[in-house]
């Protein structure tokens, strides 16, 4: 049984390489909700979104979010009757946002909403929010406290950042279907998926007892790299680092989370790391660990199962 | 100064012909609420919308409601995701739905926000909803209580009505403009538009104390009969009439309004019942009252309105 973190896009894809080879019954992937908000009324979950349209083959593939073929009519009559128009929500992705605040409104759990849709889509192995209750990612920065969001879209990530805060989290319960993952006898393998260190994977990780359980449990745990030489594959990781005093290499990522790793997947581009994160007590495999296509998804995804037996 | 009574389609169609022919300052339409609800969390008021849209010459001119030019994308992904698919919503419609829900949720009130619309959509002229206030109609039918939409909608207007309920309209209070329209000492005229009389105009006039300001008025009273022959134009009107124990005709309609009117107004094909409505006390004005176009709208408007000089 393997658990796998995740994040959006980068998440999103060895997610669905771990779909790929992987039993349906034996994949849990844990999706951060520090993203989620309210916009316009409408609950929007852009990690799982993101996570469920990739796995279900509807993803936008150019965008990295949304789905594919999307229209924007619902766009275009928002901003004639003066409604903002800074979050893009597409006519088809707006069911989703719409069915699941009239559930959560009638008072389901995300948990439920998300197992619920995803089995509409096809898709056979479960998905699961990191948590039922509100966990609401926001960064101190040179504009001051911004929710993650404005950040993120309104502000395209320029904001320099020099805290990351997750409000709520100290009174969040991890959900049901997490923790038990964490307690099954059968889990093999904890995977971090390439996904922004802080605005993907600590919301998962700073959830009350998690870290400890992570680092107690027998199960290994790999991480793959979100950066390749100094740069992050896609997002403000990279930038992050930067404006956080540190520095932006696999290295870096291998040494924060070095406490809970047993290994971390590096690009060959940075093979000459391996003795730098070997002395962290990190074991280090190096691959092409770019994703560029499905097929490379499904061959990073083997090569992540096969370190865990 | 015109106030003029109104549902949906038919309503609107006059409306729009008065709105031809009214300076914009002087021209308050209001609108029946009751088959507003709730519908996958969002509030739809579609008797406004009809109005609103048709007076903005962007109503769907086949399907008497929603918007020319529609997409149904949001309801193929509600679709996929098991949602709801009985009552449909456009994609550029829903923007009207999810902006209007999260106002009111914010604690706007829907004459306010359907002020800012109707002016977005470049309205110059007042569309007033008859209350802030919910009121529900439902309907005592051979399928038992059946909610508006569930009657109209859902089971297409085929259960036997046997009576008509206006849920929660004596706690209800007639919107400001409303009350403000009925006190104005420049009100000429007041027109009861071609409109269901159970479905539309019925909510207006049961109001507390509308009929009587209705009937203590000094400006005219109009309608425009929504029987012609022994049909009505479009909707359940005729069916109703006749499941509710009465004749299908303009001379039910003026039997019906009585009390209030001064004036009817009925097609051609309905002259030879003119001694037998003026021997109620309503005058009768013989006219092609079937719009077309907006040519007829116009006209017809323009009518009514010399009806009161």
């Amino acid at each position: 049984m393997i658990i796998a973190l995740s994040g959006g896009v980068g998440g999103a894809k060895l997610s669905f390489g771990l779909s790929q080879v992987v039993a349906p019954d034996d994949l849990k992937i844990i999706v951060n909700t520090g993203d989620d908000f309210e916009h316009m009324g409408l609950h929007v979950s852009p990690d799982i979104d993101t996570v469920c349209y990739t796995l279900a083959k509807i993803a936008n593939p150019k965008t990295g979010w949304g789905l594919v073929d999307e229209t924007w009519k619902f766009m275009h009559a928002t901003e004639r009757l003066g409604g903002p128009t800074w979050f893009q929500l597409g006519d088809q992705d707006l069911a989703t946002h719409v069915l699941r605040t009239e559930r959560l409104r009638l008072g389901h759990s995300l948990s439920d909403i998300t197992r619920d849709f995803s089995q509409r889509l096809g898709l056979t192995c479960a998905i699961i929010p990191m948590s039922d209750d509100p966990v609401r990612t926001e960064v101190d920065s040179s504009l001051g406290r911004l929710k993650f969001q404005d950040y993120f879209v309104r502000h395209h990530c320029e904001p320099v950042v020099t805290k990351i805060i997750y409000q709520g989290i100290e009174r969040a319960v991890p959900s049901d279907s997490f923790t038990q993952a964490l307690s099954d006898s059968r889990l093999k393998l904890i995977v971090f998926c390439p996904s922004n260190p802080f605005l993907s994977l600590d919301p998962i990780l700073h959830l009350p007892g998690i870290a400890q359980r992570v680092r107690d449990s027998k199960a290994k745990v790999v991480a793959v790299s979100p950066i390749i030489g100094n740069a992050a594959v896609k997002g403000p990781a990279a930038k992050m680092l930067q404006e956080l005093g540190m520095q932006v290499s696999a290295y870096e990522i291998a040494r924060y989370y070095q406490d809970l790793l047993d290994c971390i997947f590096i690009d060959k581009i940075d093979a000459h790391l391996t003795p730098l994160i070997e002395a962290l007590g990190v074991k280090v495999v190096v691959s092409s660990i770019l994703m560029k296509d499905d097929a490379d998804r499904t061959r990073l995804a083997r090569e992540v199962l096969e370190y865990s037996v």
